[in-house]
């Protein structure tokens, strides 16, 4: 199956209008088109030039989308700027795995962080996430998944806690890997999990049983069929 | 100027084909058109009946928006549906209002609650909310203000912690109020705030003087003006 940014995004970029200037600074783990503080410079120089530039991401640019860092370097140079928000990775993947986020029985709240690894471990606030009635939910989860499910056993939650890689949110070849804190790792190792996949941990989780409609086409749809 | 509602909504509602029956079942505070269950079983019953139905909402289903409910309705009838995303209300505020909700320098995680209060106090897991590097979003949280502020603050957080109620968010009637959490309550109130509005608490918020780009037009953009 091609690349999931290949089929996501051709869609999208083919909405412009047949003359404009494309230019991929697209960003895939260890493989980045351009470093940040490039596509910034990029940005500015061509708006400078007097081009008018739109920068399309998938997701929302203000949740770990690094949106603030590129406005800031439009600000900068006095250059008028339109934000336009979006579907955030973590509402995609809830609607399309069939986990809410959010439901009166189970989740009062929800917590976004990044399963970012820096010198092989997790840097996160873990007191703030092992609460009761919270959904967890941690973007760029696959690298760190193991690190991320012991340490969240090891700061308080039940290792029964359900938990689900949503791996290719939303797109055709979308796989939920379902599980629990203590079985999530192995699973998804046995199963070839990558990137770009979502963590979602939480009570929440159980809805997919019931709640879960999407039904994704290609080879990889079998191994996501429920009995 | 006409409630928001009235000029969100028509716009999409319009996209609707001419014969598609319209029916609202909106709600505002202490206003609603129809109860939770009344709208479930409405859903279930013009499905039964073999119409296709369309649920609209405001923001994302399954972010405080009880899409979960709705569907397991459905699931327990064996009705087929599908969940379509949204922006849901935190994203767009922020993008609106110019205050990244991550940002590498400021807080590497968000987390949302709603602002409700049962018994006029704010129920909050004040030990999660408090921790540094982490932007909190209070969905439905003007009449719970001062007390979430001064839980805020009792809890751990600084009273100079910067704090932005966001009302009528994306609207053309969109007004920004800034403060810290010590300040933010009697600013709110001698301003007028009323829902719908979203506070936004963290150092991201600062960020909105550099970062703030959008003009809301009509009368109440007046008092959103920057210097």
């Amino acid at each position: 199956m091609a690349r999931s940014r290949t089929w996501s995004s051709r869609a999208t970029v083919d909405l412009a209008r047949r003359d404009a200037e494309r230019i991929y600074v697209g960003k895939e783990k260890d493989n980045h088109a351009l470093a940040q503080d490039e596509i910034n410079a990029l940005m500015v120089r061509l708006a400078l030039a007097g081009k008018r530039v739109v920068r399309l991401k998938g997701g929302d640019p203000f949740i770990f989308g690094r949106g603030g860092e590129e406005i800031d370097s439009l600000a900068a140079q006095g250059i008028a700027f339109e934000v336009v928000p979006g579907v955030t990775a973590a509402a995609g993947a809830a609607s399309y795995a069939g986990i809410p986020l959010t439901h009166r029985d189970y989740a009062h709240a929800c917590v976004f962080v990044t399963g970012h690894l820096k010198d092989g471990a997790a840097q996160l606030d873990w007191a703030s996430l092992v609460r009761p009635r919270q959904t967890i939910v941690v973007y760029m989860g696959v690298s760190g998944l193991a690190a991320i499910c012991a340490g969240l056993v090891e700061h308080g939650l039940a290792a029964t806690t359900p938990a689900a890689l949503v791996e290719k949110a939303t797109l055709p070849g979308q796989r939920v890997i379902e599980g629990n804190l203590a079985s999530l790792p192995s699973v998804a190792t046995a199963q070839g999990a990558r990137a770009p996949a979502l963590l979602i941990v939480g009570e929440v989780v159980r809805l997919r049983s019931r709640l879960g409609w999407f039904r994704p086409l290609g080879a990889e749809a079998a191994l996501d069929q429920k009995g």
